[in-house]
């Protein structure tokens, strides 16, 4: 069976993961790379006027990817009542869930028919780790997004979203919040990006642990 | 065995499930009924400064509930790539999920050792329904959160959600959104309130569904 050649947006291309996924997909499909310091496309997650523009120049696309997103990792003796906009959980609701469901919002204006949506939530959804309210909050609204969400998208376009478990990537950085938890190589989170775009299901969670 | 009478903070107690919850657990226990239009107690959830106050004055407590909170009810493609702020998403945001993740981190000023919060968030975290996007992103980021803030509040204290399916009182309004789900009496999503009071669990999300 011959395969078809997707026209896919990567946002987050230059971090861990993405740089995984785009190992992954590249040989197969037309990648075009974005983020704050985007090879081909320069666009800053807190901007959605400046990303909905910049994604209406790409032409129509059959896949977007989102690696990206950043949460406050912080105690929760650090966290006090205050207003969104001057609260700690801000950053994450601004950042990582707002500029995904933001990216997935602008991408229905250039996604193909059948087009699929792919964002990123994580392990701490549903398994908390000291300092981790804000990420644990962020990913639980994107999962529960990505389930309603899938059953409203136009023309057949699909929404998944691919919790991973810490990346071994990461774990120099991350690891003394992680101790137990089995750490994946990015390469093998990546096979789930790939089976949200080349694959049919929607509202899907793919859990990598 | 002789029951210890609480002291309890019901926020959105003039609500149909606050009415409900109220019903439930004044009998044994001490009520204080707060929310917009709170008989013992006003203030606004969007107000954290003001809340916080308000729960300063009130003394120790034993539990702290809330079955408040709103959320825009739209479709899908009414939604458009906007900063928090300006966004249809940014409503349910800032009430239903800041809102009582504020109250969360001001109760722990007032709560006595082992005190528990209980928050509410709703069958649309798993099972979505036309127009109702930003109530699934709310209360699925509700319920991670309070996986979460479950491992590092102080003091022995706990938390939990409850996830009530539709009410069967609120079938008039919403009926059309909800067709075929079982709506249930706010009298049985009640009893969640209670067995997160009155018992000893934290984390958990208590389905009403």
């Amino acid at each position: 069976m011959a395969e078809t050649r997707l026209r896919i947006l990567l946002v987050g291309a230059s971090g861990t993961l993405g740089r995984a996924i785009a190992a992954e997909l590249s040989p197969r499909h037309d990648l075009i790379r974005a983020g704050r310091n985007g090879a081909d496309l320069k666009f800053d997650f807190t901007d959605p006027g400046g990303m909905a523009k910049a994604l209406s120049g790409l032409g129509p696309l059959d896949a977007v990817v989102s690696a990206a997103g950043h949460v406050k990792f912080a105690p929760l003796g650090a966290f006090e009542a205050a207003p969104l906009a001057e609260s700690g959980y801000g950053i994450g609701l601004n950042d990582k869930l707002m500029g995904q469901v933001n990216l997935a919002l602008a991408a229905r204006a250039c996604l193909k028919e059948g087009g699929s949506i792919t964002l990123t939530s994580g392990i701490l959804a549903e398994q908390p780790i000291q300092a981790g309210t804000s990420a644990s909050m962020v990913n639980g609204a994107i999962e529960a997004f990505v389930r309603a969400a899938a059953i409203e998208l136009p023309r057949g376009m699909r929404i998944n979203a691919v919790s991973p478990n810490v990346l071994q990537e990461s774990m120099g950085d991350y690891g003394p919040f992680f101790r137990g938890f089995e750490a994946v190589p990015a390469a093998r989170a990546a096979l789930a990006y790939s089976r949200s775009v080349e694959g049919r299901q929607t509202g899907q969670v793919y859990k990598v642990f």
